[in-house]
């Protein structure tokens, strides 16, 4: 594996170009817009993301067939309601030997399906060839080469451990899985989690608070995660517990902010103009996570109080109080 | 359960005798220091932890036998290196069935034991009639009744039921569990990692880094845990990743802040200074926890670094290049 097409020019996609750069791996980048693409192609840096910071001299196009000529690596780095939309236009472009790589955390809306399990839809790839990276990856921190670890995840062994080798650098630690299912639950679920986090530390409640809903949150994604078969272990480590710290804990992460600024009085509007008019991605994933609990029969509390704050009305006050007023019981 | 009495008045006794008496406990404080005892019993505040705190109505004492007269909770606090001798002083003035809570995170020293199988050796008192709380509890939060969870932990789940209604709270949640050594090692292992993560801080590193580390060090703690006899859901759990996760996290950690003095270049006395003069918790027991690693074969890297630093001569960077520069492997 020598050659990786990026797909998506958010900021994880354009941090993870460059840790392939510097892993010596050859990169094209894809950009929708072809004003990004060239300021990438031209200048090295992304005008939109993390545009203080230059990166190493990287390819770029908004021509899906260019980036993906010769690829044998291709990374998907879409947001995750648009991948069935992009694949369904790329997959004729795609070499059918080439390894398909997710960066999207997600669970489709309507579908209730895994990054993954579109990707093996649309495509028609056997899981063999699809990987999904997941873990503690605050794109500006690995930007800035500070390190950090990653698991990189694929049902066949000996292809995540030619992946790990095409993606290792100085500062950026892949570790392989063959756990699919147990890294796409725990980065679909963490930024709901990041949100409840962000509302109790607006609220002005402290590390002891946090500390508990993380926990209380990994141990329903644990058994979100079980339900559907994922292993304990992978919720335990980098794509579980260390996603979810990372993002639960940094100023950097959006679903933290964004939360953040319901929980000290402000509105869904107001949170949405504070994080640069994007809604935070666990807005939208709180309700598939959600429908996908209740097919599994499964209890996830700071999800469904996520939920009623963002989509039914429920004050932040009155889902705090539910959250911490449940009766006392065994753990 | 109806009367505590709490002996040791840290910062952790001090708070955890104030959520005794707001779950309407009758509570008697120990203080070694009269003055402190007179402090407390007089003006309701502890003037050498939280001395900013106004505490309710508590009793306090430097007379051992007058804090442990009819009390059925007794509650140990005291640092983990000195309950043996404290213990074997009091164990006669103990009445027969009380219940003996252990607030204390640490390994003795030599013998390796954890604190409840101290006090079961000193006092004869059988399993059943001792207990370990343990949570993401940060002393200061506690005190100013910011919500948080907790875990009690008893091999008589009746008598950790009884004990659960005799400290909750409004703001202080107990969850009852079974497993006892799971709580004591998760608590006395997390000052280590948390020194860890003061380090890391301290050279500048990012959240990604920090919830690497977090992540391994739970995982370390998990392989030792099981390594003793306790449960991977445990550690999974409050006492496990919820005390880690507060304790790694929080500027209120001394662990955390002593560590982050030598991360950022000061020698361990420069540190102790920091710290108010006191060596943190995690230079003490990353010795004994060593120690138990190797005797039960356990591999504890971050333990061992810690170790190194503190008392074997090594750089922090040179302990951090060992940490991040391990060779790529599976998860």
């Amino acid at each position: 594996m020598t050659t990786a097409a990026v797909l998506g020019a958010g900021s994880w996609g354009t941090a993870f170009a460059k840790v392939l750069a510097d892993a010596g791996t050859d990169v094209t980048m894809w950009a929708r817009r072809p004003e990004v693409a060239e300021s990438l192609s031209t200048h090295h840096r992304n005008p939109d993301y993390l545009s203080d910071i230059p990166l190493p001299p990287i390819a770029a196009t908004h021509d899906p067939a260019v980036a993906l000529a010769g690829a044998d690596i291709v990374v998907l780095a879409v947001p995750s309601q648009s991948l069935r939309t992009n694949l369904t236009a790329w997959k004729g472009l795609i070499a059918p030997e080439a390894t398909l790589v997710s960066l999207i955390k997600g669970v489709e809306t309507g579908t209730l399906l895994r990054m993954s399990e579109v990707i093996g839809e649309v495509t028609g790839a056997a899981p063999e060839r699809i990987a999904v990276l997941s873990g503690p990856n605050l794109a500006r921190e690995v930007a800035t080469c500070q390190p950090t670890a990653t698991v990189i995840a694929c049902a066949d062994n000996e292809r995540g451990v030619a992946l790990q080798h095409a993606i290792a650098t100085g500062y950026f630690r892949p570790y392989t899985n063959t756990d699919v299912i147990g890294c796409e639950i725990g980065g679909a679920c963490k930024n709901v989690i990041a949100l409840a986090c962000g509302i109790a530390s607006g609220m002005g409640l402290g590390d002891n608070s946090i500390a508990s809903l993380i926990t209380r949150g990994l141990a329903e994604i644990i058994r979100l995660g079980v339900a559907v078969g994922a292993e304990p272990a992978t919720l335990a480590g980098l794509a579980g517990v260390g996603d979810l710290v990372a993002t639960c804990n940094s100023s950097l992460s959006r679903n933290r902010s964004f939360g953040h600024v319901l929980g000290a009085g402000g509105s869904m509007e107001v949170a949405q103009q504070a994080t640069h008019g994007q809604v935070a991605e666990g807005v939208k994933s709180c309700t598939s996570v959600r429908a996908l609990a209740v097919r599994h029969d499964v209890e996830m509390p700071l999800t469904n109080a996520v939920h009623q704050v963002c989509h039914e009305g429920l004050s932040v006050r009155e889902a705090v109080g539910n959250l911490l007023g449940r009766r006392i019981k065994p753990e």
